[in-house]
């Protein structure tokens, strides 16, 4: 992430503070004196990969600029159980009061970019990329779709704004797939690509000819997914999309489609598990 | 969810549609007519129990005042595959505009719901409850902690200014949990309660004697939780917490506990399979 | 104040910024050559426990972040007229700009704490203890209830989210004061704490008996107040509230509560008389 | 206040209620059944100037749209103690929602109102005004500005930004007032009016050829504001400035100034006692 | 422009009234009665496109929602001067404080619609589409785009996130502009087209090596730019760009290319002449 | 522009930045490597006046505060084509970034002033000053009126809320000019002048009587405006405003009024050329 990037979402994390926050971490100012220092350290429970450091040093920074904030493994590193991440060093009641809003970022990246790693490894040796999709947490797309890209994953479109995908719900209003696509195309920029969702080999032809530049084959099986492949013939390039699980993803790769794209990445990320040792100095 | 508290996070539904949307919904713009107008059914693909309804209006109202929304199915209740939970019928691009957002909303919060709703019936019978944890997603802990309610789930304290916690990280400054306890007792108001978290039977005895209103056993295993439940004796509610999952949740309620945490409720849940059909009118 | 909760009300303090200063300090800008530079104190014009200095200090920063800035007086110490609190130095333009906003602030903390103090001396040597109200100036809340703490007195609940405080206007939908605490208890969390508002003794015996934590003597005298406190036991803390002053704290104190509530604390405080000397260097 | 007026303070009035209500209002929603229905209302419990109904208004439309609002004392109405001034009707729990912040901003601003009555009618038959200062509530300028008119008071600049006054803090950079006059003159729009201060007779008669437009008279006493009454002979207004009081007031009046600022009217305003009368229908 | 695109422009609306507004429109407060009311008509002194009426309907709904609005000329029409574009009718102080922000918006709107339908009708019957740039006015960017397709004229991308254009400045940083363009292509994702920057016939030569989508003629002349459309026969669109007039704009779509950028349509854009003409009621 | 004035208009870059990167600069990203490094530097390619150094600085901090920025040439400063205004050195993809919205400040700003320079130049030798209006583009009136006081100009008021000008369309709603001004006197400060239109010599002599501050003359031609400045004598000062060209100025200035007000200067403003030149190091 770059420092802009960063900037853009510097109030949603203040708003992420604020929400744990509020008028006060009622706990630490009571129990914890005022000078107390300490040091912390972000610790792995389980093996992962990292994403979000970067993050989580900004949520400790907006919550006291004092802090040391040292980052230990790099982000897209993957690391075994037990591995310190980074550390913090200053103020005990700062640190208590930032440990779990950047753990909650922090859990959750490290769970996406986890989980799309294996993905990426279940499927090397083919063609074929992970890509993500807009089934993320509202309010942090670019955080999810960040840790996606740690993962080894490929982003899909950003949003509605930066590419077209023609789904199902907008073909009802078109006689075919390929009338949606016409219509489109006559309305659209020249730096835009279109990329249209098709359910069956019969869909699959009429978009090829209609001029699509990406097709998505949605829920496909592995065996039609491989017809759809030799019936396109590398004329464009081919996703797969809908259901697809650790346990089925290398047949579709296998296939030979050009892209898969995962839900599941972002929409249902189990959080890596990570603590925040805190030792008194 | 009240009025209010729905107008209290009104910024934060419309930046998750800034986040979808930014400089306009190309797709719809570019393949669906202006005048088109659509019926919409969000309908579910699994059983599940229902929470968000009233969000997923609400981000339908930003984005179009003019699409008419039917609630279908109240909060907290359990439908099976296939039930229809809300339908908006009015300008066909606005639908399609609304779309993702809402669905990414009300998959999660129905998520959580439904996995609350298994813990919570996993138990029954037990005089125990299942309380959810801070664990929740950067910027929607309201809605987080909503569902669980609709789930059956109380809520744990909100955040770190309306209730006291002492963990582990906090005792490290201190002596023992017990004193800890008692630093924080003479700085606080008349209103608060403070819970203390121990690890072991001996860190138990010393809180009990340092006034704490409530103590969390810290990953005890049932069998320690047992012995803790006959140790404390009524005297105080005890709050169990630490990996608890569904297979193990039920040991603990019967080890005669008051509450049981459980931070997978937010921080790993899977999205309800919820999708919305839309027809052309 | 911690550094996080400045940075909570840093948007707060902007808006209160760009409400003087708008599209320009005219006058200065006009008057003061641009390099000119200066040195100033913020003095006390008349006996006053210091509060608010850290906001006086980040008001100044959002100014000009070159101007240097001392505190001479640590908060919660009580100063005679004509001391020094806190030294400016730098651009004369800047310091000009900053004057009123810093000084509003300041002489509203300031003046808060002051009032505060006179309440707590008043009751020296009595169990009681000081407390605020919700009655605080709306958008500033945190600064209102901390300069209460720097005048030695505790804060009740920080809003309607964070304590339980059932009132007349509560229990009128109920049959009586205990009925309401009753219904109160099934629906609430094990970290909240129940205060109930009573108007005579017999209200006192129903909420007593229905398992209140804490009960409010709402406009009780001295004497009743006194019986109330016979009649309790111990059992209960019990605050009172409702048009207490400096003559008529006492009474109330020695009657034997454990709490007085006051919210001309904060709704009729007069602001402390502070100016800021600024000389030419 | 005019429409745009208040559409330009929801966002202050919006975060007023986000700091008291914050993650909800945890009484009314464990005590109040969601369905009840109540009447309230805005209740005088002392003789006041109204002031700010609009405002408490838009409080209640906030808190919740199905909120009937009706105004029965129009503002800038002097009542007498126990007059009804406006009532609501609606959800119960709304309703209690909203009191404390409602009552919060009516109380200050009736408080000002009140108090700014008093002044005005102290000098009645003088041909003096009484006129308001920049030593207002942080946040909440406009509102108390608004008030001070309801009383019948005058508003002097808003802020900074649209108006000229050259106080000692700025003549400390000139050799006299006369020369900080012609400094600013050279340097401001032709719609610009430029007051100074002076702290004596010398001081004025250099302000006076200097060209100022309005000449302030900071801490004279009635005899010297006579006597510069004299000096002026009308060539420009007069405004009388500095620890003004009721029993004062008069005294400067009937010395032949023209304007007369006040600091207490916003800076120490007792909140006037108004109270929210709740029945249940 | 959807319902929701105006939603996402609201907030910056809102500053442009606050900017203009501030603490008040002191001219029609003092000089308007409050019950005064008016219809004020929108009126073209010049021929014009018509764009932005829907954003000046916003304005004057944030101003006062009880402003009656009425749109007398569609979007995107051409208009003789002396038309009334559209109606308002009302309190007479909302309709002057709401008079000059709303106009200078659609002034702006209808200027840059104006300006691009002169480039469009300039080269009618070639193959070419008049295309705008980044070159907008800061906060304003979905209005000038959306201007300009109101003239006829077609968005190139809305932002650096929504489509890939490799300009010298980035080449600098390569051996050639085909390096550049294979670098970007392994690392971007497939829904998203490469354009790319060339100043001679040698890197055209080179970008259409390299697998450019689309290829951007830099500051050619109609000579340099046949040869261009000769060299390239169609393998991919052309853009022509750089300084490029009413004067030459034909030239170039003679010569061929697809598309042509104009930055002056949004950078240096005449205001139109469009007045407000208020009538009392 | 003080250190505070950039600070209030900090969100409004920051919403400047985040309209053209969102959701990132992915020709940067994917084209330039991480970590390249260059120097770049704003060169004019006109002659032209300087003015916006310090908004482009905080654009460049606001994308990585770690660039180092240098200025080469002060504001206010007339240059000639090919000179290097300011520098920047650091990472290439944050100077890339920054570009676009930099520039397009920076070109506005500098337009602005330059233009204003040449009616300055124009009307030199004579008493008349050049004068702004509200014609400016929503969102950036303090830029776009800094701007004209760096080419010389003066500033009319910054909005509705600190100057009178009591226009045609508030006349009326009176039986005439001079009605109008008094309606206002009796209702506005100490501190505010009045100015009116008047549309011709009559109505002109009764707001001169009426007691006006300042006359505006809408639409004389310079013979007229010779008569009315005749007519006055001196009493108030005049200001011509109504279609005044570079072409028309000066006949308006020796006829002898003291402001002539140009809507050009901000409403049809032409972008100065000002380039980045970028060098990888």
């Amino acid at each position: 992430m770059t420092s802009i990037d960063l900037q853009l979402i510097r109030d949603a994390l203040l708003e992420a503070l604020r929400e744990d926050i509020g008028s006060g971490d009622i706990t630490s100012r009571a129990v914890i004196p005022a000078e107390a220092r300490a040091c912390a350290r972000y610790t792995s429970k389980q093996p992962l990969v990292v994403a979000g450091v970067p993050v989580a040093e900004q949520i400790v920074r907006l919550v006291d600029p004092m802090l040391e904030f040292k980052t230990l493994e790099p982000e897209a590193t993957s690391v075994s159980a037990g591995t310190p991440i980074a550390e913090i060093r200053g103020s005990a009641r700062s640190i208590l009061t930032a440990e779990r809003t950047s753990l909650n970022l922090l859990q959750r990246m490290c769970g996406i970019a986890t989980l799309t790693r294996r993905y990426v490894e279940r499927i090397q040796g083919t063609g074929a990329r992970i890509v993500d999709t807009r089934k993320t947490v509202p309010g942090l797309r670019v955080l999810d779709k960040y840790a996606v890209t740690c993962g080894g994953g490929m982003n899909h479109r950003m949003g509605l704004f930066d590419g077209v995908l023609i789904k199902n719900n907008h073909i009802a209003f078109h006689e075919s797939a390929g009338k949606a696509v016409q219509a489109g195309r006559s309305r659209l920029g020249h730096l835009v690509k279109i990329e249209v969702e098709v359910r069956n080999l019969d869909e699959l032809k009429t978009a090829l000819n209609s001029g699509a530049d990406v097709i998505l084959l949605d829920n496909f099986n592995p065996e039609t997914t491989r017809q759809a492949v030799t019936l396109v013939g590398g004329r464009v390039p081919l996703e797969s999309s809908g259901g697809i699980t650790l346990e089925t993803v290398r047949d579709f790769a296998e296939a030979g489609v050009d892209y898969i794209s995962v839900g599941a990445l972002t929409h249902s990320v189990p959080a890596a598990d990570i603590h925040l040792r805190i030792t008194p100095e």
